[in-house]
């Protein structure tokens, strides 16, 4: 049988097929506003990854559509949050859920998703998988608290960003990854090498999404540019570009971090570029897509794992 | 061994002393909000009826004090979220999670304290408590929604309200029932009793939320009175009100739940009164406390069984 991962848009229209046709819930007003969410697009990369990690433990795909969907549904329903306690207007390059269902629906739409995903999954799925999945959300909330605490902090380092960056987004992944391995019936040694896979992917599609806040078109983006340093978030750029100990830069930051002078937003952002921390936000970045690429050699050769390599190397392509 | 249900306060101060004691998460800012909500006060009715549950069935309530405390903190999870949405400044007496910790953070806790509940559940209990609890939680949201969507709708039947009461109430004091008899290694026959309790508790619980909303005082209520009215929420008093066919009555109502003028909230408040459907309310909750009674026939006799119909007894005392 010819894996599906030698066909990527394959892999691709089975998961976007579910969602229009595979997902309801009790609730026709919640299936709206997700289903108009689903819609409006994304990569679906953490269900790619969970399906091309069962065929790299030698599973089928397309017996393990469920699991893929929910976990772009778990990352669907934080997105609905996030936008609620973001005031967002913009998503995926429609309005934001709460813009046209209002705050009420959206924080109610988000429980509900989760509550849904968690019945059917301890319905469906033998432990660990339900345990992985809801440790899975506690981490990314967690992660979010330590970021909204770190907003304005101009001492946050490194560390502190990548612990963050692992909780936050590179959970999810590693989760994906995990849980694919394991209902294709991975051996451990797989199973933690695709976990650790997903948590390199992770961390590396943070540090991509931070630099492409800073240089992508809005066009490209979906949502406007320097949105992050508009919430005064300690984005990877912005750390390393403070780090060079630039006089002029750090006094720009400070006036909008520290004093909210939104003038110096777009100097703020000028300097990021200026002072290449763009180029050294690559490199970090670059780090952790050889840390992926190579969590994936205790595996045997397979279409899936090129694929999973690839879709690493993707993370250090052209931005635009 | 002499059984806690002879001594409720025995029970409660386990369960307090629990929450004091035993609670934490990996987030000390969401452990905080949270604490400082548990430490408000509430009944804890969910955890002293799971409690009871597992007694009635030959349990022994300390063993079971971890289930007890998770039904409390779903209900606490919900109630974070719900004065998110509401934009409730006042919850139990003290400022609502969201006025001292702001609208993200407050989202962020309730994610976080579901997904640490689901997480402790799915690592902690067999099947089918882990699934009970999530499905349980869908149903809230599904309640709330449903709820959400028949705001100013003067047309919502007893029916229809049931069925709300049902989703967003009564479900979690049925999933505290059922489970605590489910962890006490209960017989079917006695799970099956204790939820169908449980739901009728709940339904009885909620239609006593909406009388004590328009006869309670502040001070008992520990929010403003008339609180449902404000929100044009479809209570039972004013479904039971609408229905006597009043006309001056109608037309306040109208005024308010469709055109927005404030000043008929009062005229509609006493209009209820007025209108004899607080007892016409008393007579519908005093039917579900009949059936949750009635619920119980198929226990065995016991201290705890008689503390369940003592607590549904308390539904029809004294408001005030």
């Amino acid at each position: 049988m010819r894996s599906l991962a030698d066909d990527d848009a394959t892999m691709q229209s089975l998961v976007e097929a579910f969602f229009s046709n595979g997902f309801t819930t009790d609730n026709p007003l919640i299936t709206e506003a997700v289903k108009r969410m689903l819609a409006a697009g994304g990569k679906r990369l953490r269900p790619r990854i969970a399906l091309l990690a069962a065929e790299a433990c030698g599973g089928n795909a397309a017996e393990h559509l469920h699991l893929a969907a929910y976990m772009e549904l778990i990352h669907v329903a934080t997105l609905i949050h996030d936008d609620v306690v973001d005031r967002a207007q913009v998503r995926r390059g429609v309005n934001a859920t709460a813009v046209d269902y209002g705050n009420r629906i959206s924080v109610l739409a988000g429980d509900y998703l989760f509550a849904w995903i968690f019945k059917n999954v301890t319905a469906g799925y033998a432990p660990p998988v339900p345990h992985i999945l809801s440790a899975t959300l506690a981490s990314i909330c967690d992660g979010e608290v330590l970021q909204l605490r770190g907003l304005g902090r101009l001492d946050v380092s490194l560390d502190e960003y990548v612990e963050v960056a692992r909780k936050k987004t590179a959970s999810l992944f590693a989760a994906s990854a995990q849980c694919g391995a394991i209902v294709a019936g991975g051996t451990a040694a797989e199973i933690a090498a695709l976990h650790e896979y997903g948590q390199a992917y992770g961390i590396a599609f943070q540090m991509r999404d931070d630099l492409l806040d800073v240089i992508a078109s809005q066009r490209t983006l979906g949502k406007p540019v320097g949105n992050d340093v508009r919430e005064r978030k300690m984005t990877i750029p912005i750390i390393l570009a403070l780090a060079t100990g630039d006089v002029a830069f750090t006094a720009d930051v400070k006036r909008w971090y520290h004093d909210g002078e939104e003038q110096a937003v777009a100097p703020i952002l000028r300097g990021i570029s200026d002072l290449d921390a763009t180029s050294a936000t690559r490199e970090a970045l670059s780090a952790y897509v050889v840390r992926a690429k190579a969590a994936l050699e205790p595996l045997g050769a397979s279409p899936a794992r090129t694929e999973l390599q690839k879709l690493a190397d993707d993370l250090v392509g052209e931005e635009d």
